[in-house]
């Protein structure tokens, strides 16, 4: 028995997104294919992966199995990556692009975005793959790839139909004016960090009044990143366990999770929780079947002290991309 | 008798920059030709300018009146003005800038500077000047004029030597390491509201680690923004008044505005305090004749809370360009 979740419109294409999906971060190599293929079963349609999470080969299989034996069809699955830092240049993002569908072993992304607002050297998937931030001699290494030219070559994209839509990652206000001046196809979608510690009501605001659809990640707070050791995860208390929360679930006979949830897509945007766990994928499927009052909305909103865990400006201070 | 203040020297053309000059935002016209005179004869060697102010024509007119009388050289002097955001387009940026240099009575501006990451629809200067943020029914008209085609009108105009710097204001770390990627000039400059209640540390160090030097607006805090009837200006203590700046202000036997200015100019920011009166350019001028301690910087480090002014967001959600 699979749970649907509710869907939203895209700009340019009227695709339908599911606003609940399964975020591929951190979910490790030896057990991420039997996760995509469970996360499929328990009625999981939407992925959110990228190169940088070292896991799109393994997803591949995943995905693979599920279709072959007929759990369902690629149509009705929306599958989300993104193109890493290194792949800036114009003439690196399509052949990128067909390096992850080959390991994802599908056609075409239904969302492709920039990772992030951030050019680093390129450096050969022969020689490093996924590459992440550094080199080999532990360097940022930046790059001079204009994000005008790269946002031309993910349009590209989209006419080769290797992307259905495309979109960008922790791009704040500045930018997203920017590249709404140039842009032929608008970005479909900004994914940022936000909870209940960090609203990003002003970001949100601007992407509603420009049609842009709002994807949040790290949606439960501290969680995703105590488990890498990011010390300003521990400068703030669980969101699981936070009273205000736990109050509410109560109320709605909930879990925590699913209030952290609902209080986005309630608001249509889209979360992307990560587990490999199947009765977890269930229930934040699920978390989209009550609906909170004014009340409970307004007791989250409380929380928030604009707590953003993660920077990049800790790898350099050129990096620091959300100052 | 007249005070010299310190310099800097900007990357590019090596020029030097005075870290103390003045702002000409809110210097009423009626006063302004005599105000731009009287700075001189002072000692002010920088001017902070923009068509927006509209008080660019009276200000020339001071500086006619100081160069015939033989007060100073043109050449000693550093007149920076900014484009506004009515004339993005690249076609417009020359000849918005000699309408300005005309109004200024000079043939060069030292140092122009977008003045906002934000365009808007063009507005016949004939039909208004300056245009201001909102069309003749209210609105915001948004302009398609990307920045990377600005930027490169504005270097154009270096080399018709209209301009000897170029630079920016209220750009944040997104957009700053995006031109870099494409800039032919770097920017020289980039202006940011700065004050004890928003350090805007990673902003600052963006910079340095670009070789971009930062100039402040706002340093006296709230003061600035009290008699424009802004309302967050209410919501924070006078910092000239503040117990933390006044036993400082003690300590060394300056003003609590010198105490102000100094926390910028010891860490090599540039700094426009606006005034009419004679005394009070003298005063700030002098801001640079002491040193403070580092626990004094550390104590004045300890009143940042993040807390903005100026924030365009209030005219249009879109124009949120600090989320």
């Amino acid at each position: 028995m699979s749970v649907k979740t509710p869907t939203i419109k895209l700009s340019t294409t009227n695709d339908e997104m599911p606003l609940v999906g399964m975020g591929m971060w951190k979910v490790p190599n030896e057990v991420c294919a039997n996760t995509v293929y469970q996360a499929i079963k328990a009625g999981v349609r939407m992925f959110d992966s990228s190169s940088d999470y070292g896991n799109e080969k393994e997803s591949g299989e995943g995905l693979r199995r599920a279709l072959a034996e007929g759990l369902v069809k690629r149509e009705e699955l929306f599958i989300v990556s993104k193109l890493w830092n290194t792949y800036k240049q114009p003439e690196q993002v399509e052949i990128q692009i067909r390096r992850q569908l080959q390991d994802w072993q599908t056609d075409y992304f239904d969302l492709y975005l920039i990772h992030f607002p951030i050019a680093l050297k390129y450096v050969d998937p022969a020689v490093s793959y996924p590459p992440g931030w550094f080199t080999a001699e532990g360097k940022i290494e930046l790059d001079r790839a204009p994000l005008h030219k790269t946002w031309a070559a993910m349009e590209k994209l989209v006419s080769l139909k290797l992307a259905k839509n495309i979109g960008v990652c922790n791009f704040g206000g500045q930018l997203l004016a920017d590249l709404m001046t140039y842009a032929e196809i608008p970005p479909a979608v900004c994914q940022i960090e936000s909870h209940a510690y960090l609203r990003q009501t002003d970001l949100v605001e601007l992407c509603e009044a420009y049609g842009i659809r709002v994807m949040a990640f790290s949606t439960f707070g501290p969680a995703s990143w105590l488990e890498i050791g990011v010390p300003s995860a521990t400068q703030v208390d669980s969101l699981f366990t936070h009273p205000a929360i736990t109050k509410i679930a109560d109320a709605h006979h909930v879990t925590p999770g699913q209030v952290l949830l609902r209080w986005f897509t309630q608001r249509n945007i889209i979360v992307i929780p990560k587990t490999v766990k199947p009765e977890r994928m269930v229930e934040n499927l699920k978390s989209s079947t009550f609906n909170l009052t004014e009340e409970d909305i307004e007791a989250i909103n409380g929380l928030d002290k604009g707590f953003r865990m993660g920077n990049t400006k800790v790898f350099d201070p050129r990096l620091a991309i959300y100052a």
